[in-house]
């Protein structure tokens, strides 16, 4: 078959891109691995930053978001005995909501699915060719067993770290860069009310944590572990409790209210970026080309950011003929994903014990400088606020 | 002898103390291993911050560096194809000035001669007793080879990282921190005037460099290089041949003027803290409780700072036997110290090669985020502009 775009990838970033396309009226076709159900509902991120918001009402894909999502001043910066709340609105005049990738992935399928999108799920074997002529294509096994190419303008790539799209750029070509963090995430999603009403980054000697939050019944909290911790080494008493040390229930009144866990899962964090974002007629987008690590709450947003520069550029590049916006891609959207992954770097370094003594007593510096300079908390705000696409 | 406060090492740290409780009617008697040659000329640092000429200034010690300090609105940020200005006037409100270490020991000493202060020069064997009483004191063999004790109520270390101050605090007490940087400095002091307004911190693939100055015809410049370097290997030429491509010698028509080097040496780069800053009737100040790398130029200030602080904690104690400021000391000294402490781990390490290319990328991120938003900008001024003294 033959479409104008060829989208590999039907999370976030791949369905956000059709709908741009679609709107502008440039046709797609999006094929992905996992089922439909398993892209639904793999729990991700949950906190969109101002840009994201105002790329999905642009997009008319606000309406729940307006009306279901939380939106949120600023975050609680925390360290033994002291909380201090950051307003990104009075320091940047820029907020944050929280608002779960499930979300926004259900709001994308609903509105697809109204567009009559081709989506092929389950597809196996997806390959990539001619990606330096004007007729690339994607090779795939559909869901029923049968050999489909599709043949497009261009190939998009929004199939994440694993996916086959970056790794089709020739070796001579791409560059990478990775670090690998010396502890991961244990995560839980729980059904209790959240006992905070803004997130909580808390620095401990025992490790970070973090209260983060789903919906006014559904709390996500995260605890930082040694890499290789296995799930079975941590009952739901001991988790509970770790919590509440690192948090500092029982500090200034405070208290933590636990509740049943509904999902747990050990998230090892790295950052990871390739460069050029485009090869030939083929480009990339989101975890396809850059992963950071949760704690700046990056990724999502940044895939989105990609998709917000991307869209134009394929419509005039495809449309119009018109490469200026498509050759400009990568070294537009580099900036953003470098001053994120700089971001994602400072903020897992700031709040992560390293077991180094003199690497804690430089954290604490920097946390009570972040707390209480004005430049420091307003440089936190404007980063986790996000900066403008494009900017 | 007996005295109120003795104070272990004439450096800057010990003559301004000396000054400030003379100023206030509390006599003190300063040694100092060194010959008082050796301790005038020996080449340091070169840039004061705001704290430190306002207090300079109101001890009365500022006329000559009204007169021949050089006031610098900022400076200049670099790496391949940007400089930056970063105006900390216009950022913060406050400045600093090029005004060497050299030149503030010169005003001390000048003003300590008039005032008839005791300095012993050139002693040995410098011992700490008795320091948890009401009367401790320092014994020492004197330059004409007399065995001499002085008590006092009062001790003081001025005496640096290497003096027997901080090591006469038990090890049951005291805890330090440190960090060696895989890199020193090869700086260079020649007679030529400076190729620049304002300092130049430039980061480059080859290693950071930087260009200062001491007057308007004397230049001080620095190149990263390993450590264990070796004068014998870097010939003139290669010094500022390397400067000149690490400043950017031919961009945008900017050229580097070299000239006739007249001092040379390689320092070695490594962060320190001893806490806590008081053992008994014994204070520690400056180098004696903390070592910062030179990159953000708060060695000579930290100092400044820790004796604007003492002074009138041990006027308070000594003359009105009051200890509330001499109890403090130690935490509210700490917390700059530890703010510098980070700060320059910040600077060095945002600025020098580590050879690692992922670090490398966070860098360049870093500082153009530094060089173009207000809040990296700002913050990046009122820490090297520095903070108000006790803060």
């Amino acid at each position: 078959m033959r479409t104008q775009v060829a989208i590999i990838g039907a999370g976030p970033a791949g369905m956000l891109l059709s709908h741009l396309l679609a709107a502008e009226g440039v046709e797609s076709v999006v094929v992905e691995t996992r089922t439909e159900d398993y892209v639904a509902s793999r729990i991700r991120a949950g906190i969109l930053e101002q840009s994201s918001v105002d790329l999905l009402h642009a997009a008319g894909l606000g309406e729940r978001l307006a009306r279901e999502g939380d939106q949120h001043r600023g975050i609680h910066l925390q360290w033994p005995e002291e909380r201090h709340h950051l307003d990104f609105v009075d320091l940047t005049g820029r907020s944050v909501w929280v608002y779960g990738q499930t979300e926004v992935q259900k709001d994308l399928v609903a509105a697809r699915t109204a567009g009559g999108q081709e989506v092929h799920y389950g597809v196996s074997g997806t390959a990539l060719h001619d990606l330096e002529s004007d007729s690339p294509s994607v090779t795939f096994t559909s869901a029923d067993g049968a050999p489909t190419r599709v043949t497009a303008s261009v190939v998009v790539g929004c199939d994440g770290s694993f996916g086959p799209s970056r790794a089709s750029v020739p070796d001579t070509i791409r560059q990478t860069w990775e670090k690998v963090y010396p502890y991961s995430w244990l995560g839980i999603l729980a059904d209790v009310a959240p006992s905070t009403d803004e997130l909580i980054y808390a620095w401990h000697p025992d490790g970070f944590a973090m209260h983060s939050m789903r919906s006014e019944t559904v709390s996500r909290l995260y605890l930082q572990v040694p890499n290789g911790t296995d799930l079975d080494d941590w009952s739901d008493d001991r988790i509970w409790s770790s919590l509440a040390t690192r948090l500092g229930h029982g500090q200034d009144g405070w208290t933590l209210t636990p509740g049943p866990i509904t999902e747990r899962s050990v998230l090892p964090m790295r950052s990871f970026v390739q460069t050029p974002m485009r090869h030939g007629r083929m480009f990339l987008a989101g975890d396809a080309a850059h992963i950071v690590p949760p704690t700046g709450a990056k990724g999502l947003n940044l895939a989105v950011a990609d998709v917000g520069l991307l869209a134009p550029a394929l419509v005039d590049l495809v449309r119009n003929d018109d490469s200026r916006l498509a050759d400009a891609y990568s070294d537009t959207a580099l900036r953003r994903v470098w001053r994120c992954t700089h971001f994602s770097w400072w903020m897992t370094t700031m709040l992560h014990t390293s077991g180094d003594e003199f690497d804690q007593q430089l954290q604490l510096s920097q946390l009570r400088w972040v707390a209480t300079s004005e430049a420091g908390a307003t440089g936190l705000a404007e980063n986790y606020a996000g900066l403008p696409i494009g900017f």
